[in-house]
C-alpha cells in the first residue's frame, strides 16, 4: 500500500466518521481548508506543540504512545485556558512509509480524539525524520477564559494530581539499570507515555471562577513561575501539602520532593483560585460532586518582605518556616 | 544570545505588535492558547502545510524565501476557500540557533505576515533537521466557503494568472548548467520563491459567485482533476487560452505548454463560475474595477459522451479537436 493509501485509511476515513458526530465541524479534510463553526458568544482558543524523536519522547517509545501523547499534551494547554476541545490539525513527517508504525501511531492518536470527542480536520504529511506538530483548537465562552495573568493576592493555589511520576520515569528510561525489580517502573513509564489531559476540571475551574491557570509540563516550580510572572505576584508553597506520585513512594523523601517540585511532564493542572471559591469546591468534592484538588500554598503580594529578592517562592513545611536545602532547579525533559 | 531570547527578539515581540493591530486577537503568545475572536455570522477557515528542507525547498534557498513562502503557501489556502486571513501559528525545527538564519527567516515570515495582516499566536521552536509546520487561520461568511466540490455544467474555467513560471525554477535549480547567461532565471527564480497568494481575489470570487476553487500548487492539471472529482464533472480545456508564465517564453512551444500544465508551485487560484458572472467580471475588469483572469475551458457533465472513459479533461485548441500529444503527467516538486 502507497503512503497515500496508507494516510487515507488511517487518517482520513477515520476522521470523516467523528466529524460527523461533531457538529462544529462543518467541512473536515479534503479541501484546501477546514471548515468550524465557533458558536457565537464562544471564543477560538488555539496552540500548537511539536513532538520530536529524541527530544520528546525516546526512540524505543511504542507509536501508540506516541499519538497518544502528541494530542493529549495538546489538549492539556486547552484544559489549562478553560476551553472544550473542537478540532485539531496534524502534521507528520515520517521517516518511511512503516504500515505498522502508522497503523498504531494512527490507533493511539485516535483513542485519545475520540475519548473527548476531537475531530482531525486537517493535516500534512511528509518524508523525513520522525516528527509530530498539532495544532489544537477549543472554544471557551467569550472573557472566561483563564489566563497566567489572573492570580490575585490570598488566592489558594491548587494542584490536580500527584506530581513527579513521569519525570521519575524519564530516569530510569535513561538509566536502565533502575528497572529491573523496581516495582514502581511500570506506573512510571505510564505517567510518561499516557499524560491525562485535565479536561474533566474545565467545568469546574469556570464553577468555581478559578483566576489563572496553567498545565505542569516543566516542573510545578517552573511552571508556577510563569503565573506569578505573568500576574506580578509571589507565592508561598508548603512542602508538605505537595502530592507526590505513588510511583515515588519507594525512594527517600528528598528525592521525592525534587522530583514532585522540578520534574516535568505531569500534565496537571496549577491552578488558583479564592479562599471562597476553594472551600466550595471542597464541600462539593466531598459529597462526590467535584473531581479532588490538591491545595498546595498561597499567592501573596510582590512587595511582600518575606519574599526575598529575585525569588518569587518560600517554602514552608507544615506551616514552619523550612531550615533544610529546596532544590529549585527544573530536570529537562531528556 | 541564547536560543530563547532569539525566538523572543525575532517572534514573539513583533507579534505582539500586530496582534494589538489585529481586532480578532484576543491574546497572542505567551499563555497556554492564543485566544481568537470569530465574529458572528463568520466560520473558521483553517489550514496546515508542513515545508521541509529538501523536499519542499532547495538546500539553498535563502532564510527569508523560506520564511516568506512557508507563510505565503498557507495564505494561498486560505484564498483559495474564499477566507480572509486572522492567525497562525508556528512550528519551527531548526538545526542550530543561527542568529543570522532566524533573522533572516522572520524578516521574510513578518514581510509577508504584515502585507496581509495576519497575526503570529503560537509555536513551539524544537531542535532538529529544518522543518517549518504553519497553521493558518481565517474567516469567510457561513455558507460562503467556496470549496472544490461546488462546479457546476457549463461553469467557466478560469487561472487567475500565468502557469509554469514556478516549475521552471524547479528544473533550472535542478540542472545548473542552463542557469548561466538564461534571461529568464531570474525571472522563474522569483516566481518559485516568492509566490503571491492571491487573498485580492477574495472579495471578487465572493462578488462573482464562484462555485468552486482550489488553488495551483501540484500543477494545474493535476488540481483541476480535484476540483472535478469533487464535483463530479469534466472539463474541456482550449490549450490555447492557458496562459503562459513570461519566464518560459524563450522556450519551444511545446516545453511552454507542459509547464503550463503540469508544473507546480504557481500558487495562482483556478476557479469555475457561471458564463453570466464571467461576464461581469469582464466587464468590471475592463473598467479597471476587478482583478484579470483568465478563461480557460468550460465545466462538463460527467456523462457527455466526448469525455473518454478514466479521463475528466478533453483538449481543443482554437475550438478544434487537438490532434497532437499532450502531456498529463504533474511534475514532482523537487
Amino acid at each position: 500500500m502507497g503512503e497515500f493509501e496508507l494516510i487515507r485509511k488511517y487518517f482520513t476515513l477515520h476522521s470523516n466518521e467523528v466529524n460527523l458526530e461533531q457538529n462544529c465541524v462543518q467541512l473536515g479534510i479534503g479541501d484546501d481548508c477546514a471548515l468550524i463553526n465557533i458558536p457565537h458568544g464562544d471564543v477560538l482558543a488555539v496552540s500548537t506543540d511539536t513532538f520530536l524523536e529524541g527530544t520528546h519522547f525516546f526512540k524505543d517509545t511504542n507509536p501508540f504512545a506516541i499519538g497518544f501523547k502528541s494530542l493529549a499534551v495538546n489538549l492539556s494547554d486547552l484544559a489549562a485556558m478553560g476551553a472544550e476541545p473542537v478540532a485539531f490539525t496534524l502534521a507528520l513527517t515520517l521517516p518511511d512509509s512503516n504500515e505498522d508504525f502508522i497503523a498504531e501511531f494512527s490507533r493511539g492518536l485516535f483513542t485519545i480524539a475520540d475519548r473527548f470527542r476531537i475531530s482531525l480536520v486537517g493535516g500534512d504529511t511528509t518524508r523525513g525524520p520522525l516528527s509530530v506538530t498539532i495544532t489544537v483548537m477549543g472554544k471557551t465562552p467569550c472573557n472566561e477564559a483563564i489566563r497566567r495573568s489572573g492570580a490575585r493576592d490570598n488566592d489558594v493555589i491548587c494542584v490536580s494530581g500527584a506530581l513527579g511520576g513521569a519525570a521519575y520515569g524519564v530516569a530510569l528510561r535513561y538509566d536502565k539499570s533502575k528497572i529491573h525489580g523496581n516495582p514502581d517502573s511500570a506506573k512510571a513509564f505510564n505517567l510518561l507515555d499516557y499524560p491525562n489531559p485535565r479536561m474533566d476540571l474545565v467545568p469546574f475551574m469556570h464553577k468555581y471562577r478559578v483566576n489563572s491557570a496553567l498545565d505542569i509540563s516543566d516542573g510545578f516550580l517552573g511552571d508556577l513561575k510563569h503565573i506569578l510572572d505573568s500576574s506580578e505576584k509571589s507565592a508561598e508553597i508548603d512542602i508538605k501539602d505537595i502530592p507526590i506520585s505513588e510511583a515515588l513512594h519507594n525512594l527517600p523523601a528528598d528525592e521525592q520532593l525534587n522530583y514532585a517540585l522540578n520534574g516535568g511532564d505531569d500534565y496537571e493542572i496549577c491552578f488558583t483560585l479564592s479562599e471562597k471559591d476553594y472551600l466550595l469546591w471542597q464541600d462539593d468534592y466531598k459529597s462526590g460532586k467535584a473531581p479532588k484538588i490538591y491545595r498546595v500554598g498561597t499567592i501573596k503580594e510582590l512587595s511582600d518582605n518575606r519574599i526575598s529578592k529575585g525569588n518569587r517562592v518560600t517554602f514552608t513545611e507544615n506551616g514552619k518556616a523550612v531550615s533544610r536545602h529546596i532544590d529549585r532547579n527544573s530536570f529537562s525533559h531528556f
